[in-house]
């Protein structure tokens, strides 16, 4: 036993000293990997190797304790504290305390609130290094800001700025149950709660508290909008304490979502009325209990009257009447309340072309502008629908002149890849955020990023609100490359005007290191993802073209249709797109300013990447690109498939330059995007083909040279089966084989003789662990276990999977079979086979 | 108890001597209801009463039995045996023994087998009624014909008529199976077999003899064509020859289905080789046994290589070789083999648009013409597909010259209503048996009737076989007007030429009896049904458009499509039908001889109820009619939905006119069928719109006035949930109900006051018995149980339903409420309600 253990040990210590240490993704971007010594040496020799804290709290501790632990590891230095500004040191502390300490520097003399200044200065002939801040905040940011400069090899002998966040709100929510599961998280069960309590391990709390922080998210909220009312009981309030002191360290105030009924669920009464004066005694009471538990308790989130939530409605007053009576029980505290502008209804007349579920947020929020307290922020979807691939700015942005509002950015990927798929977000967020809503003549504009952050109408309380939704997997977001978006929203919130590409490499940077090849090959890789998805999930503003109303994962293209919770493209025969003009459409349109909503009223201004959105158009429609619309869906959905295989390809090249865990868990992830990204392109691309009738030009959809499908070969106990939605199975079926049989497939191939790579297209259901096995003639080539728990129990765009089995030797009259052992309650369903050259 | 049967009794006998007495529908056509004493008097006081049989054997004894029964019934006088011929009498018995008995009658020299010669002759100055058979069934058949005579009041005084039945093979298909369910069986359990053997009382079965037998049916295969092999084992043999024994009394010849894998499954063989010496060795020991046990044996039918069935092509052999090694086994004892023409591929590509199902009978068969041998048949479906309701002639009945064939017909109204529709399925019939397929440049043209029959290539053997699937429901067929099929098959097997109108005329009379009124109602109705059936199914040769991988009843467009099972319309957004030319479709068009091939091959000279089947179309294309296809779906639609309004109204007049059980249980079935109509009209008009993009010029398609949507109402625990498919609810949803809980809907009426009808549109899942209860305020209206055991588990096409509450007092304010209470597994599902004018 002894030896087995030493010899692993060893085999670790191998590797940590090795170029591509072992990672496992939890230190994300804060791994303050060692520099190389000719690096410190020259750059950084310097750097003071002492710290001076000037004042003491808990954030301010954090800001020495992150300072020393960081250049220590950078530098290869041991990091001391120094109780004097005397000697060649690092000062920390706020502005109000460091000044008096370092006369001459150059320290500003206004801040905004969070802000910092960092600098080089020479002290009585002593080159030190000082992060003020103007709170405690912008010290512990200042000190991450410093960090940041270092880890990214940058020069900071010079060093003089002055930072400031755009907005005061800047923080993540978390759609957490109490019993450990997270609505719409990918990426295991909550840190925050288990069994229905706070967690009793809190140490994921602290350390995300310190990931949040490093990019200057000041604000967490926990627990899911859908919201259980036991979160403000009495009992329940001492273990929200305990939250709030594992993210006070970090400057994050915690935050709770409410369940607006929760008067009568919890309170002993039996309305909720906020006009009723119990009601509102309710709401103070919880309240002051929460601030005397939690002095920084930060505020609430409400969800009301939308998807089946009570709220306001229910006695006919108005989202005002419910978001004020909450605020005026946090007005004393200095709380904020989020109410949620996802408001709409789910039980929509799909038949009447007048509906449209893109109109609600404006249609129930505009009227009430300006009747809310100045404690409320409005948190509006980036778009009007939810969070797809592809979407306007909502108009509700442009239309809140007297209201606070924040704009709520979804870094959980729901309708974008579930972090099965890389999808860096920051360039559609930006797109939204850069968008000109004209809501004044000022120039330069007034971008939602200005609107949002209360900076165009001068509200005191705005900003961004990103639903981060990380789990108990190591790597938090379950992709590796998915940390790019929490990354990113916060660099966002912070500084908008930030560009992806300096998000990217930043990021890059910091969570790989800093070999060229190796920053080019992930930045392109990122900022080449959300218009490879955009391309083999929803084209030209059609959205997500996903299972709207189950998983919102794989393709389900008739789901969004003919049912109540909104038309998404009203796809026919004719034509797709929704109609969402004044002239002929639903009005959508005339949300916007005039000279906005005319540019979108227009199909001739309309962009392209929108057109479905605005406008329905028969397939035969020529884009401003030059193709049709039919064409553009065959292409793009082809041209979408093969960049994610090219990101598979690029990938390959990294393998010797990175650590092999993450090498090879990023590498297995972008796989997988291929084969879904074709299941993607082949069902949609199957379905326009079957709807428009008009063949694809180049010859592809429709047709698949090399594939055989399961149905066709000869089957032993396996059945033919039709899978439901057909779009989501070459040709329409599977077979499936019943628990406790082993079924397979055999093809006999007469083609030429060769080393080739065999593709086994199946469905790994989430409710077993089938096993599959790969055979030619007498010889197994492969055998693997279909285990996911993810997605759905059926064969279907959820569950489509593929295993490329890479040179296989065939000779003509070789037999091809797979064979299938299903566990649980799974099918075993086997799609089709293709056989490729190897690569 | 005694008072009690009494009083029982007496009713019974009041009723049974009123006008409209009691009925069952048990004695289907052979009530031998009582002729008014005035006709009796006026027409038949000639008619002897006595009957004297020459000869004896159980079919002969049947035949004076039945006109003991039958004329003492309708005459209301005693028939009395007469053992000479020396009275005024009816003489039975074969021409070869009446001859010599009534010397200078009128008999003729020849008659083909079955056939009879009756007529009034005056023997020794006594007038005789003489009934002389060609063989000993001609006798059953021609005291059956005097019945019929004398039951439809005509004069029989001067009878001299002659009759020989169109072809040697009048039989009846069964497809039960041995456990007593029935394979596309309506009308309950079967009545030959129940829990894996032969029933123990046949009482049911000699009662089903009769009937055959009084159409001239000379044949009954009693199960499932999907057969199981233990029905030609050793020990089930004795069994079998009890059904012989109940059915020979009535000609009707005893024959079962063989699984053609039998010497691999039962024989103890490695192998079912038709070529292999012991597989024929294990036929010849069979068929033997059988014929030892039941010298009378009919035959065999068999089905290999179709839809799962073994067959021959495991051995790379021929049909004929299949067909062949039994029928050599059987051909020593008179024996035939109906070998079914039914084959085709289940698994085909559906993406190859050169694939067809409709080419499969003629591609498999018609190149084995003349290698079948004498005592083979091969039983070829009326149409190419699949009894669906409109379908051209096979053109395989044009295609076998050297070979027997029999028409296969099907009773049983599996994509046609199965029995809870109204559809009079003989003029469908006689559209298929009329057609000329022009075989032989001969006049007046060889019709399908005379191709099946042998008679245009002087076949050996041949005719028509109707699929029964009668069941244990007093009335056989569970729609008392479905036995009007039953009926019409048995006449036209007999004779083809006979018309639809004097067919149902005939059957109504015997059943219903001879009210003008009644007989002119009913007529009309039948004679209506198909025409109306069709119309809101599938219009223009489309096919049923029902679930066709299912239960094969409700609406179900996009079943068809996609799947192995063959393409039936290929509807997409541009256009519908199936290309079936030679130019650019699947070249079926080439399978019928060039003259008939080129008139489906031409849009222009394809009738306009096949344009679908031949041609794939625009939506636009202008049909013979003048209308557009789009045009034509919508009207044809609501025309027919309308028709099966009108059959209500028009039934409905016959309230005193007919008994009160079969007046009660048609009327119910009339009405669901009005209701299920409007399932059909909706699905298909709602599809085509939205797949066309054409709206309905008329307006109705798509907007449907006074109709609420449940999923709109106020709903208290009743959840929205989407049907699938979309098309078989109203605005594809309906609100379901958790088990143990109790649901409502309510709407607030605002229209005027006055008296309304209500229809509450819900499903009638076949898991339970749930309690649907309608009230408007507190006022409970009416409650019924939904409790069918038929059709799917699931809210659909097939469960879709409605009740109308008449007469219902609404006022302005007033709640309408619909309640549910599921039962079992079912969900409780509602629709919609539709607010009507009072009728």
């Amino acid at each position: 036993m002894i030896n087995t253990r030493t010899s692993a040990l060893l085999g670790l210590l191998i590797f940590v000293t090795s170029p591509v240490a072992a990672e496992t993704g939890y230190d994300a971007w804060l791994r303050y990997a060692p520099l190389p010594a000719d690096v410190v040496r020259a750059r950084y020799s310097t750097v003071p190797r002492t710290v001076t804290l000037i004042g003491d709290s808990p954030v301010l501790r954090s800001a020495r304790d992150e300072i020393t632990r960081g250049l220590g590891a950078m530098l290869g230095a041991s990091i001391t504290q120094a109780s004097t500004s005397n000697a060649s040191t690092i000062i920390l502390g706020t502005i109000e305390r460091v000044r008096p300490v370092v006369r001459g520097a150059p320290l500003p003399d206004q801040l905004g609130a969070d802000g910092f200044w960092i600098g080089a200065v020479a002290v009585g002939g002593r080159r030190s290094l000082i992060i003020a801040g103007q709170n405690e905040r912008g010290v512990l940011y200042g000190a991450f800001a410093l960090l940041h400069r270092v880890a990214g090899g940058e020069d900071v002998s010079q060093l003089n700025e002055r930072q400031e966040p755009a907005a005061p709100v800047r923080w993540v929510n978390h759609w957490d149950n109490l019993d450990g599961t997270i609505e719409r998280g990918y990426a295991g069960r909550s840190i925050f709660f288990e069994n229905g309590r706070v967690a009793e391990d809190l140490t994921r709390v602290r350390d995300y508290g310190r990931l949040l922080a490093s990019v200057g998210i000041n604000g967490a909220t926990i627990n899911n909008v859908n919201a259980n009312a036991l979160v403000i009981t009495e009992a329940f309030t001492p273990h929200l304490a305990r939250v709030a002191d594992a993210l006070r360290p970090w400057g994050v105030a915690l935050s709770i979502s409410l369940d607006f009924s929760s008067p009568r669920r919890i309170g002993g009464l039996d309305t909720f009325d906020p006009l009723d004066a119990r009601v509102a005694a309710f709401w103070k009471d919880r309240v002051e209990a929460l601030y005397r538990a939690i002095p920084d308790f930060g505020g609430v989130v409400v969800k009301a009257d939308s998807e089946g939530r009570l709220g306001p409605s229910a006695y006919n007053r108005t989202h005002a009447d419910a978001a004020n009576v909450i605020a005026r029980a946090l007005a004393p505290h200095k709380g904020v309340i989020f109410y949620r502008g996802f408001v709409y209804d789910y039980l929509m007349d799909w038949r009447n072309l007048k509906n449209d579920r893109a109109r609600a947020a404006y249609d129930n929020f505009h009227p009430l502008d300006g009747k809310f307290d100045d404690n409320v922020i409005i948190q509006i979807k980036h778009g009007p629908m939810d969070f797809q691939v592809r979407e306007p700015a909502s108009p509700l942005f442009g239309a809140l002149r007297n209201t606070n509002q924040a704009i709520e950015l979804q870094i959980t990927q729901e309708y974008l890849g579930q972090q099965r798929h890389v999808c860096f977000l920051v360039p559609m967020w930006k797109q939204v955020l850069d968008f000109d809503m004209l809501a004044t003549s000022t120039s330069p504009g007034t971008p939602v990023r200005d609107l949002v952050s209360g900076r165009t109408f001068n509200r005191p309380a705005g900003g961004f609100v990103g639903v981060s939704n990380v789990g108990r997997d190591t790597n938090w977001l379950g992709h590796d490359l998915a940390m790019a978006n929490l990354y990113g929203f916060g660099r966002l919130a912070w500084n908008p005007t930030t560009s992806a590409r300096d998000i990217a490499t930043n990021w890059t940077k910091l969570t790989f290191g800093h070999d060229p090849q190796v920053v080019d090959t992930i930045v392109s890789i990122l900022l080449d993802s959300w218009p490879a998805y955009e391309r083999y999930s929803g084209p030209l503003g059609a959205g997500t073209l996903t299972d709207i109303i189950g998983v919102h994962y794989g393709p389900g293209i008739e789901s969004s249709e003919r049912n109540g919770w909104g038309q998404w493209h009203r796809a026919n025969g004719q034509g797709v797109g929704m109609d969402r003009t004044v002239a002929t459409g639903t009005g959508f349109t005339a949300q916007y300013v005039p000279l906005v909503g005319a540019r979108f009223e227009s199909l001739a201004s309309t962009p392209d990447e929108l057109l479905l959105f605005f406008h329905h158009v028969p397939y035969s429609h020529v884009l401003h690109s030059g193709k049709t619309v039919i064409q553009h869906i065959y292409d793009s959905h082809y041209q979408g498939a093969q960049d994610a295989a090219d990101f598979v390809a690029r990938w390959r090249r990294l393998e010797r330059l990175i650590d092999r865990e993450r090498y090879a868990s990023v590498l297995a992830k972008l796989e997988y995007q291929a084969g879904h990204a074709i299941v993607w392109r082949d069902a949609i691309n199957n379905w326009f083909l079957w709807i428009s009738g008009i063949p694809d030009a180049t010859g592809r959809a429709g047709h698949f040279p090399g594939r055989v499908e399961a149905e066709t070969m000869q089957r032993d106990r396996y059945n033919n089966t039709p899978v439901v939605p057909w779009e989501t199975a070459s040709a329409g079926q599977a077979t499936t084989c019943r628990a406790g049989e082993t079924c397979s497939a055999q093809y006999r191939y007469q083609g030429a003789a060769g080393a080739f790579n065999v593709v086994v297209q199946y469905f790994d259901e989430s409710d077993g662990a089938s096993r599959f096995t790969l055979f030619v003639g007498d010889r197994q080539i492969e055998s693997w276990v279909a285990d996911a728990q993810f997605g759905a129990t059926a064969p279907n765009g959820h569950t489509a999977t593929r295993r490329i089995v890479r040179s296989v030797r065939l000779a003509p009259g070789d037999d091809i079979r797979v064979q299938v052992t299903p566990d649980g309650n799974e099918s075993g369903a086997l799609d089709y086979i293709e056989i490729t050259p190897a690569d």
